[in-house]
């Protein structure tokens, strides 16, 4: 079959012939019509991951067939998360490195990670919803505990994480408020029915704003760390949370501890989520015919400007790749 | 009656004859007998706090005679917290600042703040028991959420509230451990049945030592912040909890978000406690025969030395005044 190889850091996908998964006793084969990307299919790439193992087939988001029943279905991309639902075990690791990925073919997957696609999604939402969406429901809603009518801020919104986080807590009917560094982007996640976004990089005064018109979030929902987390702990409300999945900007620098004790608040870490979580999200998505928001679809002759159109400042929600070589 | 009165910041209290407080319909009279000193009074005295109101006759903390029933009785001394578990809202205060504190023969408070003393408890461990305990009773049981047989940092073991969570933590059924620059408090506090202890000042490798002993701790109770915090995230289990209760070394300085998310790790502010924390605490104190550990009593005559005392790094658990001049 035909699948996309890493076979050196830094260097583009190849194009090559390998042999074909089998499905056994407790596998089944899927053949893929779209893979799912995300940052760290392009961290790997870049080298920027710890134990990388090549050569590899990246992906670890895909939708297709099963060739068991020839359901249309996606899978939980998380492996030996184990039973403790307070985090992972050391063995967890993801579907695309070291095993093979999303971008091939065919892929053989254990049966109990399998889940037929909720009907509303297209192919292309289906394919980008798995691990965006676990990681996503897992941080606002079981670390950060968000209940209807409160008031999260979800930052840098034209992320896979965050625009798919704006999408589940509006179907929790919180109080969705934004920011991005794009005024375009900023109307957009505004139209889906969020109260309201400020842009961080023109709106020099955006917390000042927000802590005037909103009193104080709930809820921060956070991707980036750095330095402006510490102006997050003023925006919070007392007793708040802010909920980080991620640190694209670094270490938190100087973070105000005697405000953390006197407001009481919940600085938490969230990462991916356990089988638990990934059966409750699709559950969710299904109720409340929750969307992904894709960006671009790629074909498989372009995975490599899809690579580089990930870290593109313009990009906005999921980006897709055709399986189109069947 | 004879008071303790701060009429300047950064000068010795003065006995003073003030006023003697009423009884109302809904204010009981205590007769004192001891009272128990806590940090923020000697940060008051220094002007190292917010909203300083002066002349005020310090104390949050106070054992004595409720004149109403003849009961010995101690109170708690938080005002206003409010309904919400959460968080006190702005409103909540401390007795002692701006009301009449305990350094005084007399004091009126809220009936519904009365509690008669659990019988175990002496006079000088009653009287040091309340903001402390409750303290360190939030901090560890409802920010921290610790659990019988679960592991334990409490670091600064010196500290009245640190001390205290000590206690509270052994008589749960934790493995407790603690760190100290004092090898003598280190071994005193072990043989109250802590698992080991660390002295972070002279043995430089003490976190390796940690890590390598333990495994991972489920908890870190901590009241200094600064830069440490960032080490203690390495020494957390994945999943674990480190609540903040003071922050005496100040911000903490580049706490390493990849590690809080990839660990799901939980950083929680937690102050003082609600009414419902209190009245659990008092439960929980007098259920398990929690006692104290009070390091010195000093005369109504001597208080200034006390207040000295406070901030000496010999200073080991709670210091007690006896109000000796009724």
């Amino acid at each position: 079959m035909k699948a996309l190889l890493l076979k050196n850091l830094k260097s583009p996908l190849i194009p090559t012939v390998i042999p074909k998964p089998k499905a056994t006793k407790n596998r089944s084969r899927i053949k893929l019509s779209f893979a799912g990307l995300n940052r760290r299919d392009y961290w790997i790439q870049q080298g920027q991951y710890p134990r990388i193992d090549l050569p590899v087939v990246l992906g670890s988001d895909g939708l297709g067939i099963d060739e068991t029943d020839g359901r249309r279905v996606f899978f939980n991309p998380g492996l030996n998360w184990g039973e403790n639902q307070a985090s992972q075990q050391p063995e967890f690791q993801l579907v695309g490195m070291p095993d093979q990925g999303t971008l091939a073919e065919y892929i053989s997957v254990p049966a109990d990670k399998i889940y037929e696609v909720p009907d509303h999604l297209t192919d292309p939402e289906g394919a980008c919803l798995p691990l965006a969406g676990v990681t996503a429901y897992r941080a606002l809603f079981i670390q950060g505990r968000l209940q209807p009518g409160q008031k999260v801020l979800i930052t840098g919104v034209g992320g896979g994480v965050a625009s798919l986080a704006v999408k589940l807590a509006l179907a929790k009917s919180a109080q969705v408020y934004i920011n991005s560094s794009s005024d375009e982007k900023i109307e957009t996640v505004i139209s889906w029915g969020c109260i309201n976004g400020w842009n961080y990089r023109t709106d020099l005064e955006w917390l000042q704003n927000a802590k005037e018109e909103v009193g104080g979030f709930d809820l921060i929902l956070d991707g980036a760390g750095g330095e402006t987390v510490k102006d997050y702990i003023d925006v919070l409300r007392p007793g708040g949370r802010l909920v980080a999945y991620g640190a694209t900007l670094g270490p938190w620098t100087q973070v105000p501890a005697a405000k953390v004790f006197w407001k009481q608040i919940h600085l938490t870490g969230s990462t991916m989520g356990s089988d638990q979580d990934f059966a409750d999200m699709v559950d969710f998505v299904r109720e409340h015919q929750v969307r992904p928001y894709v960006d671009r679809v790629f074909s498989m002759d372009e995975a490599n400007q899809a690579f580089d159109y990930l870290i593109n400042p313009e990009a906005f929600g999921k980006i897709v790749i055709k399986i189109n070589a069947h």
